[in-house]
């Protein structure tokens, strides 16, 4: 094994640890087809989420939340006054927030929506790569990205086949997960939702998004090991989730 | 065992027999979170759920429910207007109707609006301690509980390590349930469908609250013993919930 | 064996072969309860859905969908805006979509926009036996169901102990499915979600509407070997939709 490697797995079993220690308030404004999943990730991993979208209430819900999840899945107007709000009381408390411009690919004012939300400088921003590309104007490569994450100062987790995490300086790549994970509704959004409560417990943006992102692709193999397709899949990676120790983390993690 | 333990156990299956014969038809405004868990909780006990929120729509679907929860996660103005109409349904037909203040200590304007519902006669209210004392201004002692109870004139079930239901006169504790119930989403949304479910087969909704909450707790216990996790957990509550049986909940209420 | 039994399971099989294939996009307005098991089952069978309802952006997730499917539970005005739209943009593209009444017998403005509905030539209306009396304004006979097909130029797939399809001309009975697929919330929504992904591969609407409800209900069966309630039948459900093969597809498709 190489020492960043470890280091790395290291940092990334400690964040794991501090979330089920100070379990942080994540709040989550995302669409109505994940929010019961990405509850049920957060809370297996020791975090506590809520979800209300209401104008009227999203203000407070951030106002005493560790951690902000702005998702662009299934917004109406309502939505995103919720979002311009949710990321406003962010910005006053320096809450960290992540942004998941989930579809972007697939609708041009989603798009915009999502370009205007990227000025006001997420902590993260988590996607694939067409939803990368459409944000970007360019096909995500390793120069683009690091671009893309310098001039807006957030760091990029790119998610697929396998995972890249660059802040502009710093690129790393997670060789965890499982093809069954891309057949489970939510489960990108639910990346997101647990990037958000890493950052609650890391001022370090880069390492919260590699954690992140290890723990759901630790989870996702000890969840195929046990599945016998992708609905057994989609409540063993919860269970999965829950159970996630550092060892496991430690000698599973394939991160540099 | 103590006769009046005994009693009370016997009573909890009544309950449950008479929902499973009769199939109430329970009317749910709750949150996008919870919605599908509460269905197939209801479903499994032998209730027949539906869900609209939509104002033009939810009078109609309350006139011909048994019962209806009016659960305030997630609610936005359409939201709060269908509650009004659905009470006032409600209210004309006589149909019972169970208030869940969902995270009503995390919003002001939620807090608000919980209290005027409270004015309206719930036959009962589902909560937590924290919500609890948020709504009644005070902490949460067997005096208080008993007072609120009174005042309001509903059944207050409260919902903790041990369960506490209280009518102002009569008191029932309910020692049932498993750690692994507040690592799921949408449990306590779930407890309060189903204590709406048993009011709409029992005008002692004290008995009903015990019985609702007592059902949860016994099949939570049950799905304990086959989970590896919050995930197959979640899955296993709603199997339990629909194997249970006079024999396995007289055996095994812990309610006094 | 008879011939045409044996045909149209072959055809059955064919279907669910070129929905793995093509991984056709199914664009769903569908109510919140039944989004996450619909978009599970549409992954698990190898179609891709999206969900939106936005009135500004389901135009253009429908005009790039291969199937759209309209199901009217839990609508509110706006929901009412985006089916309009995304029926207009299904009918500019030549798209089919399938109508799904759910709960239209209780609520009478969600049977006239119903109704409007049908006037706008759907491929297909999956609905249960209640909501079929509902529209036609006559229980449903063999007759009675022929004529309303005819009438409406589509395929009407009723589900209930048997599943009939009829295009007014053809008449299908499914004798497959399970009698816990009752016990879980969302399943005809699912149903008519399938229905949809089938459309998109196959011109022939009769032969389409056929595959989508034979494929749950034989997937239903499988599950049901394997489930120990209606909780663990909804994960195990979706195992097999994923798993499903043409020669199980062949052997135990009960369909003439």
């Amino acid at each position: 094994m190489h020492a960043p490697h470890s280091e790395l797995a290291q940092r990334v079993a400690d964040v794991c640890d501090r979330v089920r220690a100070r379990r942080p308030r994540v709040h989550c404004i995302t669409n109505t087809v994940a929010q019961s999943f990405t509850a049920n990730a957060l809370l297996a991993l020791g975090a506590v989420p809520s979800m209300t979208v209401s104008p009227e209430e999203v203000g407070t819900f951030v106002a005493h939340a560790d951690a902000l999840l702005v998702n662009l899945g299934t917004l109406d107007a309502e939505g995103r006054t919720a979002c311009e709000i949710a990321i406003e009381e962010a910005g006053k408390a320096g809450t960290p927030w992540v942004l998941d411009p989930v579809f972007v690919d697939r609708s041009q004012p989603r798009a915009a929506f999502a370009r205007s939300l990227v000025a006001r400088q997420p902590r993260a921003i988590r996607l694939n790569g067409v939803e990368f590309a459409t944000l970007a104007g360019a096909d995500a490569s390793e120069e683009i990205i690091a671009r893309f994450a310098r001039e807006h100062r957030c760091v990029v987790g790119l998610t697929g086949v396998a995972d890249i995490v660059c802040d502009g300086e710093r690129r790393a790549a997670i060789a965890n997960g499982d093809a069954l994970m891309a057949k489970v509704t939510a489960m990108g959004c639910a990346a997101s939702a647990l990037v958000a409560a890493c950052l609650a417990v890391d001022n370090d943006a880069w390492c919260a998004t590699v954690a992140g992102l290890t723990i759901l692709g630790v989870a996702g193999e000890a969840a195929a090991s046990r599945a016998q397709g992708p609905g057994s899949f989609a409540v063993a990676i919860i269970d999965a989730l829950s159970s996630l120790d550092r060892k496991t983390l430690s000698d599973r993690a394939r991160v540099k």
